[in-house]
């Protein structure tokens, strides 16, 4: 019996399939290639491969350079190896949002379980500066984990700082997963000092990228993967960003594309919150303050609609970012010891047991033995 | 030889006249009273002072009762002799930003040197919160500083935390002056810890208030005192300001007579910055980060243009920035004289002669006989 993934590994090896086709051009073409996007849009995926391959187009000179070094047959094995799929549009699983990216994926890389197609209606992207302050990393787990919990998935690019806070805070509350798009290639972990947080992305939400894996996250690709992050979620949060930051980029992806954008204000003393208050006085972003404001920025209408802040929807709502962390990593049903949540949540014992007494005090923890887990008020 | 101050003193002791009769009725009647800020808008005040103290004027009551008990004239008297004045409208210190209060102040009871007039262009109102954190206190001191320095005089209302930081913020710099509007009488330090800080701004600024001398600061006087703070000036900025902070009520007063309104944002782990967020999310105040900012929200136009330019496409917009400063000086309604406008701008006659003529070319200005009002294209 053949199942889904042979076939689809079965295409991806044969270049006479779109699959196959697309997956062989991505190692061609630069993503975000204009003339490329028009013609796949336009044509079957084999007959633009033709076209690249053939002596009459000069413009793809470079690719044709680039068809005689690599072998990407070999490329489609390894990744068919490494458990990495190729997604392609009008598979069930391609984002919906990547449609109205300006110049469409060729492909996209996939490692990782996370749905992706949903993301474009329970995905938001949080972004950041690389440089963030402890009270940006703060605030961008709470809002990540925030998020988590009412089962919004948290897309991200992995980068120090405000990315990685935000991935780290949606692995803490679990429940609606988190994806990093990478520059370059997802089996090649950039910055390498998150290796093993990429690897739990890989294992419980997903990598993926438009270059195909082994490849290099080099600069002009780290601002193209914007446009990607931009257009797969229902909007995106900028929480620390220096005038020149590379996540008012993404910021700026989104509203093109008629995305809203919210920013977290800080101190006007930071300068890493100066891009966001700029985002807010340039008229392009929406000013957000915590989870309920953001699901008020990117909720379903009518269905997320924010309560004002005089007035919080629920207990745990009122809680400081870092104690949110901490409620969000306790279980529901079986309790966790003290160990597995400063693990979990990265919180030191001390300050960990801290939160607990006051989560415990709020009526929002509760102890078994040594352990602790939710409570719900 | 009787000067000006022998003449006021001398009609605040008579009742017959307009200063005596309005010094009077601000004994009597609390700040506020729309019924005889309608009476006072249609008859001289010594005829209303009158029908107040006359038993066919039900609504009254209050004041009769009053005007049994307090000895005006004994007020009036120690008025003078503590160098407190009292202006009325048509007064040329009288603050011309206060035409725009709905219920106008009978009178103003005013110590220190300060010319008020003009404040309505060249002020601006520094609020926030009375608990203030020291970065806020940081803030409102270098932004009262920063504008001080550029002739702006900074207004606010004496209280602990954010005004006081902002009062003493401008008297550091020195150039544009401060003023604080009280509650309570003007000879009454409020806090009385303010003592000191409110002694100065009566010998280097004013210290000014709607309630006689002596007279307690009560609750409601207190959101009384905020509509007289937002009209004075030429905008408003909030520092800080919790959900219900009452700064945020002279916010509202400022943005209902049309006046910008600025606040400063800070982290969102602050409640104390809660107020200021909303306030930009609810599109009533634009987010400000600096003293160029804040020129750019209340700034005379082209004079203190910020660097980036919001660009709107009105006829005053194309004009030189010293014709615009001749613009924004004429009054609207009544025509005003050429030696007023000259007092007014600080442009010299000839110049500013050249400058109406340009300005009535262009269909912005007109003469009325002699003199001159603005003329709306």
């Amino acid at each position: 019996m053949i199942t889904d993934a042979d076939q689809t590994d079965a295409e991806l090896l044969d270049p006479s399939t779109e699959r196959g086709a697309r997956a062989v051009l991505s190692h061609l073409v630069e993503a975000g290639d204009h003339t490329l996007s028009a013609l796949l849009e336009a044509d079957p995926a084999p007959e633009v491969l033709a076209r690249v391959l053939s002596d009459s187009s000069p413009e793809f000179g470079a690719a044709r350079l680039r068809a005689a070094r690599v072998d990407t047959r070999a490329s489609a094995a390894y990744a068919i190896r490494q458990g990495i799929s190729v997604l392609v549009p009008g598979d069930a699983q391609w984002p919906e949002g990547l449609t109205d990216v300006a110049e469409a994926p060729i492909c996209l890389w996939v490692d990782g379980p996370l749905e992706l197609s949903r993301l474009r209606w329970s995905g938001v992207s949080i972004v950041g500066s690389r440089a963030a302050t402890a009270y940006g990393r703060d605030i961008a787990a709470g809002l990540a984990a925030g998020l988590s919990e009412r089962g919004y998935a948290v897309v991200s690019g992995a980068a120090f700082g405000i990315d990685a806070a935000a991935h780290r805070g949606a692995l803490v509350a679990g429940r609606g997963g988190t994806v990093a798009v990478l520059a370059g290639g997802v089996d090649r972990p950039y910055p390498s000092a998150h290796g093993p947080l990429l690897a739990e992305l890989r294992e419980r939400g997903a990598v993926l990228s438009e270059s195909p894996p082994g490849w290099a996250p080099q600069r002009h690709r780290f601002l193209l993967r914007n446009r990607i992050i931009a257009a797969m979620t229902a909007g995106t949060v900028v929480v620390e960003a220096g005038l020149r930051s590379g996540s008012l980029n993404t910021a700026r992806h989104a509203a093109t594309i008629g995305r809203p954008v919210g920013v977290v204000p800080g101190p006007v003393t930071s300068m890493l919150s100066a891009g966001c208050h700029q985002a807010v006085r340039d008229g392009v972003a929406m000013l957000v303050t915590d989870v309920a404001e953001v699901l008020d920025l990117v909720g379903r209408m009518g269905q997320d609609a924010a309560a004002r802040p005089s007035a919080p929807a629920a207990p745990q709502d009122l809680l400081s970012a870092a104690d949110q962390v901490v409620w969000a990593a306790l279980p529901i049903r079986a309790a966790t010891s003290v160990d597995a949540l400063v693990f979990a949540t990265g919180v030191a014992p001390g300050a960990l047991m801290a939160a607990l007494t006051r989560l415990e005090l709020a009526g929002l923890a509760a102890r078994v033995g040594a352990d602790w887990r939710r409570r719900v008020p």
